[in-house]
Formats: C-alpha cells, structure tokens, sequence
C-alpha cells in the first residue's frame, strides 16, 4: 500500500511538473510514467484517463498553494487586510522569480495555464479549474470586505473588486511567462497596488 | 496566383480558427489543411513548419485587431484618452460577448491563447506574441500620457501603467473563458475601470 500510494503521488508530481514545464496537450501518460518511475498498468489503475489525473493535479497544486504557497503565506491575519492583498501579489511575484531560477524560464501558473489551455475543450476540467478561481476570490473578496469595515477602502463591489483582483494576477503572471520575465511582475503589480490603493 | 494566394490565406484564416476553438497542440497540419481544403503538399509550400503558419496567423489577427477589431475601435482620437482606454475594455467584453454567440462557447484571446500554451516551448513564438504585447502596450502608454499632458490623470509611470492594464485585460478575457462566461468580462471591467478613475 505504502508504494502504491507513493506510485500515485508521483505521477501526481511528475504530470504536475511536465504540464507546467511545457503544456497539457505536449506531455502524454507514456512520459508521465517514465518520469514517474511506473508501468502504464499502474497509471491507468489509478487514473483511468488524461483527465481523471489532471483533476488530480489540481487538487494537489491547490492543497500545496494554502497551505504553503503563495496563497497560505499572503492572508494570515497579522497584517492589516489591504497589506494581505499586498502581500498576495509581491509573495506570487518572489514565487514565480524562484520558479524561473529553478527552471530557466517563466512557466506561469499552473491553474492559468491549463484554464487558458483546456477550458474550452473539456468541460470537467474548465469546471474545477472554475472552482478554484472562485475560491481564490472568496478569500480576496473576504479579506476586501474586512478592508471596508476597519475603514481602509470605501464601499466597493467587493465580489467583482475581488475577481477584478484575482484577473490582474492572472494577467501580470501571463506577461511575465510572454515576456520570460519574472521581475516584471513586481512592476506591473506595483502599478496595480497603487490603483487599488488609490481607490481606497 | 490567385487561386494559390486564396489557398495560403485559407490555411491562415482555418488555423486561426481551429487554434481558437481549442488550442495549438490540438490541432494538426492534416485537420487544418482539410478544412482550408488545400493539400498537404500545399500547406508546406507556403508554410515549412506548423511555427512557420503560426507565425503568419498571429500577424494576420494582429492586423485584423488593428483594422477593425476592438483595438482599432477604441483608440480613435474622437474622445478624451481616458475614455478610450473605457472604450477598449468594453470594446473586447463586446468582442468575447459576441464569439461567445457565434461558437457557443468563451475561446479567450487569440494572443492570450498561443502565449499561455506556448511561451515556455517555443522560444520564436514567444518572442513574436511578446512584441505583439508591447506594441498593444505602446497605444495604451501613449493615451496615458496624453491623459497627463491633458489633466485627466495624475502623473504616473505610464509604461508600467500600461503593462498592467493590458495585463488585466487579459486576465479578465481567461477568467470569461474559464467561466464560460463573457458577461462576467464587463463586470470586472468596470471595476478595473474604477480603481483606474480612481486614481486619476
């Protein structure tokens, strides 16, 4: 049991690192289980297709980011609420800076990336990859709200502040990756703190 | 001529439209010469390499963005600056709004597409969609400056300034695409536009 487990999740951690490195479609099971170190006859007993692992890997990406990403980092509650949001960006910014010394280029976010790719090809998959994205909202939409009753913004929308916030991550994250670039995010990000805080 | 410039421009146009629907890697050099109906042997005269037609698409929809697509539209001079950069974000909800009832589904952005998926494996496409995001940044740079120079805008850095609004508008159009959903594009839009007001 203990190595069947350990064959899941390494071929959890071998797709989640190839899809990121280069793409969904580029990256097939033959070459997961390669990088995993198991038989195809394992993959397929635990994953029986292309999808039902990518689900997977979005699980683990998910799990991974609250609890010791960029996510779990930015919004603990010893900072005043706007500094979280603060933090969210600048912390995304020093996690794709590290990325791009690891790897040698801009890989770009792992949920961006299969969304932007997949969504309008498999519905199940562009559903979760929703899911997340809305939950990633919660939190800024929650930690906004906060904002608004200490009195550090005034009364704003603050679901569509929230997914307006959650995009323009998305967006510098993807210039970055065009650009393969990190330290242009923390710019970019720089520019929109200053909207949002001039808003406030 | 005629007839082989129609086929050249065929196999531009299927591409665009089969790499939209679904993505790069999804689609073949056989489905896109089926459905420009041109023979393969066609395709290579005009194209060596599937990078070689991509290329070619992205310079064919930039030039299509520029003379009639949304960008075109919004940054006549007929109006404040301000207002235009309003114009091109409503402008491209208006444009996803519309795909979405043509093909019944969010595809994103053209650019926003290819870069995702192919940024971090194909060093020449990468280095093309980048120029594409600069020029884009440009036009929206030298409305902020003329905000400035005219009063409407407080003085910033407006080559940042720019990054990020084009950053955000191509964070707006992925969550649209993973929502299925381009009305939330306008939603997000105008609080992006708010915080921009904002700070002016």
């Amino acid at each position: 049991m203990g190595r069947n487990s350990d064959a899941k999740q390494r071929i959890i951690d071998s797709a989640a690192e190839l899809f990121h490195s280069r793409s969904y479609a580029n990256v097939g099971v033959q070459e997961i289980c390669e990088k995993a170190n198991v038989k195809k006859g394992s993959f397929y007993h635990f994953f029986p297709s292309k999808r039902d692992l990518t689900l997977a890997v979005i699980d683990h990406i998910w799990l991974y980011y609250n609890r010791e990403g960029p996510v779990a980092k930015a919004f603990g509650k010893d900072v005043p609420p706007l500094k979280r949001i603060e933090r969210f960006f600048l912390g995304s910014c020093e996690f794709q800076a590290q990325l791009q010394k690891e790897k040698g280029k801009v890989c770009g976010c792992h949920f961006g990336n299969l969304a932007s790719e997949i969504s309008s090809q498999d519905e199940v998959i562009r559903k979760k990859l929703d899911e997340i994205f809305s939950a990633q909202a919660d939190v800024i939409e929650n930690t906004l709200v906060e904002a608004v009753a200490v009195g550090d913004l005034r009364e704003i929308d603050t679901k569509a502040a929230a997914n307006a916030i959650l995009a323009f991550m998305q967006g510098i994250i993807l210039m970055a990756k065009t650009r393969n670039d990190a330290r242009l995010m923390r710019k970019m990000a720089k520019a929109g703190i200053d909207m949002i805080y001039q808003s406030g």
